[in-house]
This record gives C-alpha cells, sequence and structure tokens, in this order.
C-alpha cells in the first residue's frame, strides 16, 4: 500500500502499525482508521496497537470494515448436500463448484456422513454404490433419446442430468470459495456452532486455523473445541 | 401510493399514467420518472405511454428500476438438482426451502428427468426407489448412535443428516423464491435458454406467464416458444 | 397464493390461519412454514397463531423468511447527506434517486438540519441560498466549454455535474426504496438508535408506522419513542 | 495454493500454468477449472495457455469466476458527489470512507470539476471557500443547542451533522475500496464510458491500469483512450 503511505505523507499523518501484524489485519485497521482519519504524526498518540484497535471495530459492530480482506479456499471431500447449504451464503462470498452437468461423475466418491454405526455403514455404501451403477448405466444407455437433434454438447449435458439425477446427497464434490472475513464470522458463528450438523461444523473446523493464523486478530473471539460428541464446534 | 399523489402535487406535476398498466409496472415507472424529475403538468408533454417508458428503460439497460417489483412464488414439484442451482440467484433472489434435517422424507416423490426414454424411466424408477429404502432404514436405525447425549432434537437432525445423504439429486423439494422484475428477466435470459438444461428450461417458462401477465410491459421482450427437442424454451 | 392452497390440498394438509394476519404477515409464515413443512390437517395441532409464530422466527434469528415481505416508499424532503448514507444498506433495499445531472436544480429546497439555534439557522440560510445562487451561475455560464464537441446531452450533463458541484449537503433530494422486512429490521434497530444523527432517526421514525401497520408481527419488538432532545429515536 | 496442488495430485491431474500468469489470473483460472475439472495429466492436452482461456471465460459470459479476484484501493481526491454515485455499486464491491459526523472537515480542500472556463473558475472556488466560513461557523457556535443533554461524543456528531449540512458536493473525501473484477469490469464498462461524467471517467481511467498491470487478461478487452473532450475515456 504504497499509496497509502503518500496519502498519510500528504498530510503529514502518520500510521503508528504495530508490529507482527498481518497484511489482513492491516488492510482492516487501515480501512477503520480512513472512516475517521484517526491516524496521527504522534505514534504516541494513537491508543490501540492493533489487536486492540480490531477487537474494538468487532465489539462496536462497525463490521463493514471486515469486507476488505478476502480469503480463497478449495473445499473439497464435501458432499453435495453441504455444499446446497453452503452456497446459500452469498453476501460476502464467492463459489465456483464442480458441474455435475459438465464432468463424468463414473468415479466420483462419496462423503460419508459422521454418526453412523457399522450397520448403518454397511447399508449406506450400499445404497450410494448402487446409486453409481444407476448413474453408469443411465449415461451409457442413450440409445433412443428425443434430443438427438441437439447440439452434441448440449445433449451430453441433458444425457448427464438424466443421470446425475440419481446420485445421492452424498456425491462427493469440489468447490472454490472466496470469502471475506465479515462473511467468514458470520458463517463461522452461524454455521459452526450446530450441533447435529456435523459435516458443517467440520468444514467451519477445519477454516477458523486457516484464517485465524492469517489474521489472528479478525477471529480472535472465536474458538473451536472438542464437543461432547466428540466432534469439533465452534464456540464464541 | 398516496403519498405519490401527494409529491406531485406539492410540485404542481401531473403524472399520465396510460390506462390499463398494471401496479407493478407503474411502481417501476414511477421510480423510473423520480430519477429524472421527468413528470409534467401537461400530460400531452409525456412523450411515452407506459409500455413505450418501459420498453425504452430496458433498452437503455436502466435496469435497476426494474428492482422495485416483486414476485412471490412457491415452486414444488421440482428437484434438488435444480434447486441447488436455482440458489446460486442471490442477486435479487430471496428463498426459503424445505429442509430434509427437519422434515422427514420417508414419503419423498422424487422429480422425472425429462428426454428418458421406457428403459432408463425403469432403471431410474428402480434406482430412486431403492435410495428411499436405504433412507428408511438408515433413519430407523440409530441404535448405537455416538451422539446419544445430543439434545433429541439435534441428534434427530443429525439422524436426518446421515438418511438424506443417500436421497438422489431427482428428490422432490419445495422452495418459496421472492424475485424481483431486474433478476427474473436475469434469470429467464441466462437459464431459460440453454438447451440440455430441461427441468430449468420448464421452471423459466413456467414463470414468465405468471409475471408477464401481472407486467406485461417488463418482460416485452422475452417469449417462449416450442424447440426442436419438443419443450419450450425461451427467446429474447 | 391459491398456488399454496393447491399445494397444501394436493398433500392433504391444511394452514391455519389466524384471523387477521396481514399479507404480508402471511407471506413469511408462509414461507417459515415450508421450510419445516409445519402445516396440519388438524388446525388445533398448529402451535403458535401468526404472532406467537412469526416473534418465535424473529427471535431465532430465522430471518432470511423476513425476506419475502417488500416495500416501496417514496422518500423526499430529506437532504443528500442522508441519501448518501442510507444507499450503503445495499443488501434487501433497491434505489431509485433523483439525478442532479438530469435535473435542473435552481429551484431546489435545502433540508433544514435539526438542533440549530435562531443564529444558527440565519447563517445557515444564508450560506445555502449563496449556493444557489453560484449554481445558477455555473449553469447559465457556458459560453467556452472545451466540451463543446459533446453530445448536446451529455454537454448538458457536464454542465449539471459543474453547478451541482457547489450545490450542499443540505440540498433536497427524492428517493424511490424498495425494502424487505429484513433490511428494514436492520435498518431501524442500527440507523434509528444513534443519538447524534437526527435525519436518520427522523426517517426510521417515519417509516416504523407506515411498516407496522402493514405487519404488526414483523416489527412488534421495536418501538419509537421520544426521546430527551424532544426527537423520536428507535428502542428495541 | 498448496492446498490445490495436493487436489491435484490426489486425482493425478496436472495444470499446465502459463508461464507469466499473475497470481489473480491464476486464482480465477484454478476456478474455472474446478467447475469442469478441465486439468489434465497430459499437460498438452490442455487446449488454451491462460491469456486464451481468460480471453474464453469472458467471452462466454461465464463472469462469477472472475468473483475470485479481488483489490482494495485507497481513493482519496475525490467529491462526494463522485462517492455518492460509487457506493450504489454494492454486489462485489466493498466500502469504508471518511465519516463528515466523525472528522472536522474545517481544513478540507474541494475537488475543482473539471470543464470550467477561467470564469468559472473563480465563481466556484469563491462559492466553495464561502461554505467552508459557513462550516467553520456553524461548527464554532453551538452555545444555544437543544441537544447539551446528549452524551458529548453525540453532541458533537450532531453538530458536524449541522455544519457539514452546508458543505458542497465538491468537498473532498477519501475511500476504502475493495471489489472483485467482475464487479469492476462492470463499474468500468458502465461508468467509464459517459461522455457527460468527467470525474467518473477520470477514476475509471486510473483504476483500469492498476488492475490491469495484475492481471492483464482479465482486462484485456478494455482500454482506455483520449476522446475528443481532452479527457479519457473506457472503451471496450
Amino acid at each position: 500500500m504504497s499509496e497509502a503511505a503518500r496519502f498519510l505523507a500528504d498530510r503529514s499523518l502518520a500510521w503508528a502499525k504495530s508490529d507482527g501484524a498481518q497484511p489482513s489485519e492491516k488492510l482492516v485497521e487501515f480501512a477503520g482508521r480512513v472512516c475517521y482519519m484517526s491516524f496521527s504524526d504522534d505514534t504516541s498518540r494513537i491508543r490501540f496497537p492493533h489487536q486492540a484497535y480490531l477487537r474494538n471495530l468487532i465489539e462496536q459492530g462497525h463490521e463493514s470494515v471486515l469486507e476488505h480482506a478476502n480469503w480463497s479456499f478449495l473445499v473439497d471431500g464435501v458432499s453435495r448436500a453441504f455444499t446446497h447449504q453452503l452456497v446459500r451464503h452469498r453476501v460476502g462470498f464467492s463459489f465456483s463448484q464442480l458441474s455435475q452437468q459438465y464432468h463424468d461423475e463414473s468415479d466420483v466418491a462419496f462423503v460419508e456422513p459422521a454418526g453412523m454405526s457399522a450397520r448403518d455403514r454397511e447399508a449406506w455404501q450400499k445404497a450410494v454404490e448402487a446409486t453409481r451403477s444407476a448413474y453408469i448405466g443411465l449415461l451409457e444407455q442413450g440409445d433412443d433419446l428425443p434430443g438427438a437433434e441437439l447440439h452434441p454438447k448440449e445433449a451430453l449435458r441433458q444425457r448427464r442430468s438424466i443421470a446425475r439425477s440419481v446420485l445421492p446427497a452424498a456425491t462427493e464434490t469440489a468447490i472454490f470459495v472466496t470469502a471475506n472475513a465479515r462473511a467468514l464470522r458470520h458463517f463461522l458463528l452461524l454455521r459452526g456452532t450446530i450441533e447435529g450438523d456435523l459435516e458443517m461444523r467440520a468444514v467451519a473446523c477445519a477454516l477458523l486455523p486457516e484464517v485465524a493464523r492469517d489474521a489472528p486478530s479478525l477471529f480472535a473471539d472465536i474458538k473451536s473445541v472438542v464437543h461432547h460428541d466428540n466432534a469439533e464446534i465452534i464456540e464464541a
């Protein structure tokens, strides 16, 4: 942010950046200080080091400044049941997801839900493998489609739409996610705290250390702990 | 809009409303005229009747005024494959969807994809019914869950998450949708025009006459026609 | 919502609508009940009448269902200082505002801020009227513009941009606003509660009775009261 | 993106990254390839180098993948007339703006609109300086405010709201902006192309080289040229 340096110099201001602040933290702190022009030419007059400054922003509910810090993740090994819920979080999130209409799912994996007994697991495994067989069968039929006059690419898309309709909610998918700190905090606190939603909790608890390492002060009030069901859960 | 009448009277303005304009059309036209204060105390000086005024807004790309007209629909008889794509349209859309974590899906129906031969259909039917049996089996097991100490409501949610993981993309769902005219136009033109995406086309072609009846001038340039695959498709 | 009736009849369900529920309240309640399919064929088994049902949704934080109820307002007699803040509320809001680039502001009014003494008022009045004179002068100069080769419409837009640059933040504007119940609740609770922000408080306190009359249960927990500075303020 | 490397290795896929691709370009390309799982274990089978791949995404209208690339800018030396328009671009944009309710504007600068003659400039300068005097006068009055019982911080906010109400649209402000490539492309093409809107054009034409240097392939189809009014304009 050389521009920021020039902006401050032009106004004979200085910004007492705490040692050890991470780039994402600086971005948010700078945005916050622009709102109040709360820089100073006397660094001893800056009231808060960056941790305290950012904690104060969050406590005061001045969350819009958190939107300037963004992260991108590849989330894979998750089910389409999970992504169907995830993509409801649209404000502050961007998604690019593997399309079943464009991708051959004959070799797809299935994501085993947590909490199953050995007997459950056996029944579950049999059920999902049967859907794969049905998928392959439907994909490879295609002898008598009424849509034969479609553009070949669209005909294939239609055929895959037919076949994928038997694939279960457990079908593994991959989704590339970009989200800002405000949206991530909302997601973690809303979705990571629900006892009965184990896949959501698992993803939330995997994301937290990634973003907390990058910007500790933006997530300092959010922790993951082991719940009494032996899986991690978010606590605020 | 008595307020609108008062606003105009205060300024000695008048608004030559075309006979037959619908409430949604008036809302959009009024919003457009506020931007330019293009009312008149001499109605003969109003250049366009409402159809032409609204067509001109759309042709000029002044689409933000279309956001003032909203519709709510219950979309049912559709698959979760469809809703997973639908909910990606977040700007200008609001969704409330039947939750498989809260609802017992033992009696759920499945949405048959278009374009199947008789042989396909038989295989498809067998596959989806097998997932229902698996669902019921997994829901009714539950003897040895490690999450037994959960709050009963959350334990049930977890059990349903396990069971629903075998339900296919074809599983029927219901979703209550509110969307504005700008978002709907974008949806119809983007999603209703794809040859290989028959369920999406079917929903788009079912929505169009509903909104076109309510606000003909906002959708006058969008038509549905029968495509050479014998299903409807959107044309602009 | 005849569709809703058909949907319920198909499933042998019924919906015990409380007498006196308003259309916006029904819309939100219906959306909420779709999520859990919490209709009933035995109306005595419905646990809550609509007031309690909607209060419970709000208390549980299930706010997305509030997005289905929308209102449109013409907000006039407000300053551009106010609208610059208002349009920051984008999620769930749509705006169409009087453009100073398209509208001749020679006769514009100015919105007097609250809290001025008689002496302040005199100075304020003199200051804003001086800007109007400067505006008219700049608009009517134009003899030697370098942009003379512009399209006449764009040349006029540029000339108005020059002239309006001297108009004050107090300049009166009009803005047509559509917002949903979730966004409005957020706006009222965030913006209507700030002691020092009198114009924002005044607009919030004028909107509240409008929406509360239309959908009492969606705003039952929000009140406006007279503050010790003798102006209304929002309380939750 | 070590995660990306692991994801590909697990699937025995490879990604033929073109030499010279920038981080933002890689982010978007990776997102696009996730949607179609269009990686390859034989890099010679990858059809497009990154420039062609990204150009194709943009030409096909697959713009959602552009949301993964974000930039943050400090935009200063601009007028509040400009920022009032800018903040209408909310989708894909985040803003943190200098608040006139928190900041003493006694020493504020004013942004001179382009296109003024010498005579205009003299009148303009006189007009804006008069508003500064009025601002200072109103800020320093305050002897008889009815809001004397307010919290001192809120009383000061109210006093500043009164005083700033006379400050003109030309008043200089600073705004910290984060935006993604999709939103920026939309902004540049919509706002940078309007003949009569010189400040908007100037900001658009200043942003373009910044983002084009960082991610040439995402903006390759957008150029700025000198218009016949001697100011830069965006062309696509």
